[in-house]
């Protein structure tokens, strides 16, 4: 299933196709060499100074890292991620190597699952991230020293047939993306100020088509 | 100029060709579209609840808000981001809508960044991401509230002839690119201990061919 993006001006298709979907193929898996090219796209993203601050923890449906990473998300997130093929907990340090505070860890986990969702887009694979879910029970299963902090759990596989949803969910699945309109978002010359060349295609770029 | 990444598995060629260039044509301009469509980019990324935390101040070579920018950079950085087609700052709030710590808003600007450099790489652009700037000269360029905070100031442009750059930051413009293995990033079953299919191909992934 695809739902393109309504944008004012065309986006290459690996970005203009990604949707945060929550219907997965439970007969799905994910190969060792998909799995390694999400990793390594995440692993080549860009970090200050190079200092790469992101961790992964990966399970495979059917494995215990799947299964206590599962065991970590909120039952309204349980409830559909259980069919993902993989499940990947994104972590960073609080603070840096000189033991200051890592103001830009996080950003840099933020781009390294960007980078590892694009890639899984180009492989024809669906994402979501998850911020439902205890860092305390995360920390717990896996000995998370107290020095990194878990921000997201990614839900990886082929998507799936939206009726094996709770109608709930099923509904939120097919409700149209909206984002708020680039002039509110983007400044020129001082803050709130909008962008001039953000403005005339306002109207072309929204509502989205859902 | 092309650096291929060197990869376990191969990469999508907007991830591969991607890297952090200083070297920017000083000639060259950005279009509207090209500037809407790194904007569009961002503007569909993910964020937590959908909340698009991400707000960017955008100039671009010759108008007062590039300058601006500039002025804010660290000295080593305006040498070469001078010749940038476009500088943008990356805002996120500090505090989310209920008061509370926005615990996601840098993570979720990385992604919306990392979507820009995306679509950067796929429209023949380059991408050099700065913290190396002043958020309170920034702050006080723009009127950038309290509760906002600029993580990143962002360089676009047609990458250029090394040439032009300072001997110092042309030698690192040319170093080999490197990462940590796999196997010290990606874990199962606990902390610190690898994921079993990221270890055979430790040796194929590094070190990078520069």
């Amino acid at each position: 299933m695809t739902r393109p993006t309504a944008t004012a001006v065309p986006l290459h298709p690996v970005l203009a196709a990604r949707w945060s979907t929550r219907a997965y193929d439970p007969e799905a898996e994910l190969s060792d060499a998909a799995l390694l090219a999400l990793l390594e796209a995440a692993r080549w993203a860009p970090s200050r100074s190079n200092s790469q601050p992101a961790r992964f923890l990966v399970g495979r449906r059917g494995d215990a890292t799947f299964t206590a990473l599962l065991d970590a998300l909120k039952p309204r997130n349980r409830q559909w991620a259980q069919h993902a093929a993989a499940l990947l907990a994104g972590l960073a340090p609080l603070r840096d190597d000189g033991g200051e505070p890592a103001t830009h860890a996080s950003y840099d986990l933020g781009q390294a699952v960007a980078h590892l969702s694009v890639q899984a887009t180009a492989l024809g694979l669906s994402v979501r991230q998850m911020s439902g879910f205890s860092p305390d029970v995360l920390r717990q299963a896996f000995a998370v020293p107290d020095d990194h902090e878990a921000y997201v759990v990614v839900a990886v596989g082929r998507h799936g047939d939206p009726v094996t949803l709770a109608e709930e969910v099923r509904a939120k699945e097919a409700a149209p993306r909206a984002r708020r309109l680039l002039a509110e978002t983007v400044f020129a010359s001082a803050w709130g100020s909008p962008l001039p060349a953000a403005r005339p295609r306002q109207r072309d770029a929204s509502p989205p088509s859902g």
